[in-house]
């Protein structure tokens, strides 16, 4: 077999592949990760299950697998625009504007695909609950550090205890928003959000231009 | 037959359906209410599938029963107490501490009921999704209402939009301890959003003897 063979079928491959995981991410917004069967996959991706499983081995795989796909799609969509900012309080309402919008502008039909599927796997321990888990705490951990940096280079006023609680807090009007207005089906949750969000960086100093996506 | 015999058969029926929706709430909290299949239950709960099917019907009025049920044991745990205390910032407190402690206390194997059935429901119409969220729309509804009669009588200071807002980051705080206590395995983000909702309401001027519960 020639090389340019071999690079077709790899290509084909990685498409094939690429397909499977935008159905498989959708699917798992709405299903959650343990709804995430082969053969469920097959029938939402128009494809064979034999195909499936050839591509990707077990559920299992195919559930971490689906964990990347929407980890690198949530990079896209929130946190690499937000790098184009200064670290602190520039980047902290850029990348909460964008965590609202990624939910809002529904990327997942489920909304947010982590908040879905950590309430489907909390309880389930093993290896695809170790990478939402993990996955989770990345981002809460970038999104803290922040405001962390926020309060270093005096952009806003926090000790340690409340930069924690601050974190928490902007994670917390984030995630209701999400699932509030998945519960009621309009968008008024993000206005919500977002006005709660700004008022507390105000609160604690920031400058209003800073948190000009907020507004 | 006896009415005798028919109140026997009548309270045995009873006592199997507590038992069985005992088991049903529990799993759906882990599992998710579409996770609530006959066959599940009647593992878990240790009964046959056909004295399952004949006690409830089909899977939809199985899962219909376990809200209901699950309604029941949070007011039961959360609500009944607080309705001991005056309406406002005592009841509102005593509401934040309930749901807070029914959640660290795992009254469901799998953390708060609701916040698990409605991101498991929240995409998929039906009367299922129709009768968590009709729960969720009332709980909510309750909390406000304290809310804003804490600040009709002057308790606190809030406009009508910062009552709405104020209920909002309220309930974001309970439900982000809910998840987060999953996703971290420790009793640490109760502890954070006790002490953000008191700030809150210090913040808006409560009074700090009716905040006792949240301190």
């Amino acid at each position: 077999m020639s090389e340019t063979t071999i690079d077709r079928r790899r290509a084909r491959g990685d498409a094939s592949r690429r397909l499977i995981l935008d159905s498989a991410t959708d699917l798992a917004s709405v299903e959650g990760l343990d709804g995430l069967t082969i053969g469920r996959l097959a029938e939402s991706a128009g494809m064979s299950k034999s195909s499936i499983a050839t591509l990707f081995g077990g559920k299992e795989a195919l559930q971490l697998a689906a964990v990347d796909a929407a980890a690198e799609i949530f990079r896209g969509a929130v946190v690499d625009p937000a790098r184009e900012l200064p670290r602190g309080v520039e980047r902290l309402a850029k990348l909460l504007r964008g965590a609202l919008d990624y939910s809002r502008n529904r990327v997942f039909t489920g909304g947010c695909f982590f908040a879905a599927t950590a309430a489907d796997m909390d309880s389930k321990p093993g290896p695809v609950r170790d990478a939402v888990r993990g996955w989770l705490r990345d981002w809460y951990g970038y999104l803290e550090a922040q405001v962390r940096h926020a309060a270093e280079a005096g952009q806003i006023t926090a000790d340690a205890s409340t930069v924690r609680r601050l974190a928490f807090e902007l994670i917390a009007l984030d995630n209701e928003a999400n699932s509030r207005s998945l519960l009621i089906g309009d968008d008024s949750p993000y206005v919500i959000a977002a006005s709660a969000m700004r008022e507390k960086l105000l609160a604690v100093g920031a400058e209003p231009a800073a948190l000009e996506p907020l507004a």
